[in-house]
Order: structure tokens, then sequence, then C-alpha cells
């Protein structure tokens, strides 16, 4: 059901991921997948455009065919209830994330866990916000959120927490009780959450997505920013949604003006509304092809490089990964240069960050395999990688 | 070469305009129009969805294939030189104001002409600005920018002309001889100019486009904003395009965070770039078509609406009509309900303005006569329409 993308089609598809990287390189940075459309998102599309619909969409704030689509869909995948009529759409989601600070969010400083999504690490500023980090030891065994320095970040003024869940590129599922945790810092504060789920789809065998807005509690004091986009490969259509369950905060988004929110595209939509509706079995079809690179992963690196560091892939298809063990402040650097494979630089999500890059798993297994051997080969010199 | 959608086509495929009125209304209200895609549009969009791009555009805020687009465009329709690396695409047009407006502007009062495209009345507010409105008289016998008054507005306090030319709802063509004079205030008072160009295109027989930019004495001041998504009928692909002259200016557009300027759709692209290529004899079609549908409307409103007054229309496919001698001060509202014909309400273009519509004319020969039968048996019942 996977159908793996040749390097030609994904060259011609994938116009940023495979697009602007040299011929000889394999790339394994951007989040997109080397996977052909799923059926039923590839037949709407091609039937949008025959139709024509390449004009302004209708302009629906409030449920329409997208907010019953995400609240079916929420409920078949998560067990959540979505009121429909509070699905609202937004271009993308970082501008989700963004008109959720601007409009719901008080002034005072943005908390960001982190190693965090890059362009999110501007949306602060962007919003006049400053942003507090709270990052991630390297060396910590696993990837928490340390209630204790949220709790901090809020009594020193903090007022909106911006939640990954789950975590790119930490990987994390939050586990109900971490959410839980997090909720009672936040309400003992007084402010505000911002979940970004658009990684929701892509949680591994082995683990569950459970939604912020479905914790108790929290319904006054958050929204989610989730989309189909990131797990069907659709971030170029244009649109994401802002979901609440609290009226008067739905109605706080909804009444702004149309400037502030009025430009995702009718095929987003549409390719939204497809995934939502018939896209399960595709869905699963990718988990299992994903939990399976994951895997294939563990093994290439345990054989290739085995002094890499990972911490458990729980969901993404992006592997964050310690390589400080082999010496290079820049590894992506050094895997492009003398590997010809592109991967993201760990100084991307944390500035000054060294020795981490972030691979991404989401393509066939012999890519993966021969993306692996090319950063075994930068990475250590002279040691023939034994393949 | 214009093919007229039949009712069932526009239907399915404008979903604003006519997916959300009731199937015996005829819609002629958003700036939309009810004819098939350019062809080599429709062709670049098909090959773009058989291809599979639906992820992320390049990224490219220097020239690339779409600034080269652009600027062989500009050329060709306007004898303007631009320089192909300061084209910087943008999610739409009204997106690209408020990026200049935010990164450009200093923060005092913008100023803007009205009636005006009506989303763009809270443009100023989003970016924390007061409006200043310039308001036509609704009987002045031309409608232009009061350069006195634009004065003043600079000497109070204001920074910032938002000029959109060709204008809607006016449906001025400024001559150069104008836009020199704006320029003249401008420099005067060492404040900036947007320049909303996205009707460039649509300039009809008769009038010419002088981009704001070709004025000299212009390039340290004002971007331009521009389109082929109005022309072109693709307003829900998502790509408009910022115009610099200034490498200055440019930079600073480019400095900004990603988060700011990065939701523009790699399908806007891929269809702006084939109308700036391939879309000049389609284009000629299409303004031949429109210039023989404002004639009509002459006709037929001296037949049947005779005190409807109306300035000339030199460009864009909307009708700005004062219908203040039939009475009603919300005319649309009564075509609606009596007529069955849906045109925009006057006061939408300037809040409390009595008396006018705006009507589409972008459709078949046949409609656009139904549309203002219509209209005048709801203005006018009792008298018998005599068509
Ligand atoms: C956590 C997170 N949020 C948002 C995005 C991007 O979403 P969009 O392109 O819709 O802004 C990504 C992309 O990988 C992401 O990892
Ligand atoms: C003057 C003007 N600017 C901008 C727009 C809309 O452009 P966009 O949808 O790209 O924001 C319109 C739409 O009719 C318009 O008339």
């Amino acid at each position: 059901m996977i159908r793996d993308l040749t390097d030609d089609e994904a060259r011609r598809g994938l116009v940023l991921k495979w697009g602007t990287t040299d011929p000889d390189v394999i790339p394994a940075w951007v989040a997109e997948m080397d996977y052909a459309l799923a059926p039923p998102v590839a037949a709407a599309l091609h039937d949008a455009i025959e139709a024509g619909i390449t004009g302004y969409p209708r302009f629906e704030t409030e449920g329409g065919v997208l907010g019953e689509a995400y609240a079916g869909w929420a409920s078949r995948q998560f067990g959540h209830r979505v009121d429909p009529e509070q699905v609202v759409p937004v271009v993308d989601v970082t501008a989700g994330v963004r008109v959720a600070l601007d409009v719901l969010s008080e002034p005072g400083p943005m908390v960001m866990p982190g190693p965090a999504y890059s362009p999110q690490l501007d949306v602060a500023q962007v919003t006049g916000r400053e942003r507090v980090d709270l990052l991630l030891d390297p060396d910590a065994p696993r990837a928490e959120i340390d209630l204790d320095s949220l709790d901090q970040a809020f009594a020193d003024g903090a007022r909106t927490l911006l939640l990954t869940q789950p975590h790119n590129p930490w990987g994390r599922v939050f586990t109900r009780t971490e959410l839980e945790g997090i909720r009672d810092v936040v309400v003992r504060h007084g402010a505000r959450v911002i979940s970004d789920e658009i990684h929701a789809p892509l949680v591994l065998a082995g683990a569950e997505h459970v939604p912020y807005l479905s914790i108790e509690g929290t319904a006054d004091h958050a929204v989610a920013v989730v989309a189909a986009s990131k797990a069907f490969n659709t971030a170029g259509l244009r649109c994401a949604q802002i979901v609440s369950a609290d009226t008067a905060t739905h109605r706080r988004l909804t009444d702004v003006p149309m400037v502030r929110n009025d430009s995702w595209s009718p095929l987003g939509v549409i390719a939204a509304v497809a995934a939502y509706t018939d896209g399960d079995a595709w869905l699963d079809a990718l988990r299992v092809r994903l939990s399976s690179q994951r895997d294939l992963l563990a093994r290439l690196l345990a054989q290739h490089l085995p002094e890499a560091r990972m911490r458990p892939l729980e969901a993404t298809y992006l592997a964050w990964i310690d390589l400080r063990a082999y010496g290079h402040d820049d590894p992506a650097a050094v895997a492009l240069e003398r590997g010809r494979v592109q991967l993201a630089a760990g100084h991307d999500y944390q500035p000054g960050l060294t020795g981490h890059v972030r691979l991404n798993i989401a393509t066939s297994p012999e890519r993966l395999t021969e993306i692996v051997h090319r950063l075994a080969t930068a990475l250590t010199p002279g040691t023939t990688s034994n393949s």
C-alpha cells in the first residue's frame, strides 16, 4: 500500500527535499516522505483540479465538511471527541500557532521545550514575545519536560507553553500522566497551552497519542493545532486546523479580521477531508512501514555507528541522533561533504548545539541503508563500513 | 479562447462564489470569473498534481523561476523592468501587504483611499496601526486621490500609503501624472507606499497600467504586491509576489524569520509561472471579453436602470454602481431578496455607505443580461423591465 517513489519521481514531486539537492546527494532532511500520495488524497486532488477548484475556499470557520471530517478522524484515531463546530481552518500549523498566540495569549513570554522545530523558534518574537527555552540535557536518558523548570518559567512571568506533542525532534509521545502533570502546572499559573499535534497521526507501534484537549481541565486554557499534512505529505497544500473545546475560545479565534487568517487553500481543505475521511487504512500501512524503518535504523546504527546514541523513537519519522562520540561539531555538514547525504543539523533545532543530527527515515529500506552507510563512512573515514 | 463555465461547472469549481449561494441565485459578488482556467495554467496544474507536487515549495526568496517569469511578464505587459532577484513570494496579496507594513513601515498610521477592498480595511489594525481614510465623494465626477488630503494625512503623522492600482472598487487606472503627483507628496514626507497591483493585468481597452515602481524616484520608498491570481482565477492556490526595486528593501523583506512569510504553496508558484510565461494570449482574449462585458453593462444599465450612475470602468471586472436614485440603503440586500442575484454591498467597502453595489461582470453576456434584469426588477418593482 505504501509505494516508494523512484529517485526521478521524488525529484519531480518533492521539490524542496529532493529538488534542491545535488543529484548525487540522498536527501534525508526536511520532514517529507519519499512515498506516493495516499490514493484517496491523490484522487481527490485530481478531481479538484479537473473541476477547476483554484479559487477561494468557502471561508467556513465553523464546522462544515472539514470540521466533520476532523471530528470523525479524532474519534476513530484517538478516541477523542471533538466538536466539529470548533475546528477552524488556518493556512498551516505554524501560522496557526502564531494566530493562537496573537489572539489568545497574554503578552508575557512563551515557554518552548527544545531542541524544537526550527521555524517555530521565531514565533514568539514575531508576536512580540520573549521565548523561554526548556532545553533537554543531551545526556538525559529520557526526553521529558521538566515540570519544575516549567513552573519556574511561569513563576517568572511566562504566560504560554508551546507544547509540541508528539515532539519533533525529541521523538517523544507524552503519556497521559506527563500531560496531566503539565496541565497542573499550567493551571496553577493561569497560563495557556498551544498544543502542536501535527505529528499525532505518526505515532509508531508501541505508543499512543493522547490529545492534550482530551485531558480533563484543559478546555479553557488550550487549543490544539492539527493537520493531515505531515502524515499525508501535503504540507504545500496549505490547510491546518486550530481545534478548541470551549466556545468562548472558539469565538475569539473566529472574531478576528479575515486578514489575520484567510490564506488557507481549498486544495488543502480537500486533501485534509480526503485524508481524514478515507485515509485510515493507508495511514495504518504507513505506520507499519515507519515502525519497520525505525527498527532498521536501530540495526544499522548498531552495526555501522555503534557510538551513535538515540532515544527510543516513539513517533514521527525524524530520528534525533547524538553523534558527539564521533568528534564533529557539525556532523550534518561532514555527512553532506564527505558522504553526499543531507541530514538536518542539530543546531537548527537548538542554536549552539553540537554533534547532533536529525535523520528522516521516511524512505525505502534501501535508501535508509545507504544513508547510514554513507553517514558512517563520512564520520569514520578509514574505517571500512562492514556492510 | 475564453470558455464560459456552465452553471454546474461553476458550482463545482468556484466553491465560494457559486458554492455558497442558493441554486436559484446568480452570484455576482466575490472577485472570481465564471470562465474556465487558461489552458496553460490548467495543464501545469494537472501535471503538478500527477507528479505529486503537494509538499513544501523551494523557499526561494530571490529570483528562481518565479522571479524570472514575473520579470519577463512585467517587461512584455507593462514595459517595466523588474530585477528577477527582487521578486519575493508570499502566500497572497493581502498577506504581502501585511508583511510589507510590518517589516518596512514605521509605526505611524496608514492612509487608505476608500471605498476599498474590504479585508484590507483591517490590515492597519492587525499591524498595530491606525487607518486614515481618504474617502471618495460619491458625487465626484472622477475617482481621484486628493493630493491635498494625502498631504494633510502625512503631515498629521501617517507614514504609509496603501495604494491600490488599478483600484478596486473605483475601477480606476491611475495615470502617470497622477502617480507622479502621489510620489511627490510621499517623498516630501519621507513616507512609504505599498502598491497593491493585483488588478494590473485586468486593464481594459482604452487604459494602460503604469507600475508605481516604474515612476522615477519611487524605488527607495515603495514595494508592489502583485499576483497572477486575480486575472487567472487562481486566488486559492496561494502565491502572490512582493516586488522591490532596491536591494536594501529586498534584504529587509528576506531577512525576516520564515514564520513571517513561508506559507505560499508550490501549486501557486506553478500556476503563476505558467500564467506569466504562457498566459499572454489568453489574457488578451480575456481583456477583449471583459471590455465587451463592460460595454454590455453600460447598455443594460442605460436601458433598465437609467438612474444608475457609474464612472468609467478602466480596469477590473468589478463595476461600482451608485444606485442611490432608487432609494434603498442596501440595494444588494434588496437584489438578493427580490431578485435572487447576489451583488457585493457598497458598505462592505466603506462602512456606512448606502445605495452602492459592486457588480462582477466576469461572466457570460447571457448571465450579465439576466443579472441586470433581475436587479432592475428588484429595485423598481411594478415597472416591467423592458428587455
Ligand atoms: C512540530 C511541527 N510543527 C509544525 C510543522 C510544520 O507545519 P506547517 O508546515 O504546517 O507549518 C512541523 C514540520 O515538520 C513540525 O515538525
Ligand atoms: C485590491 C485587491 N487586493 C487584493 C485582493 C485579494 O488578493 P488575495 O486574495 O491574494 O489577498 C483583491 C481581491 O479581489 C483585491 O481586489
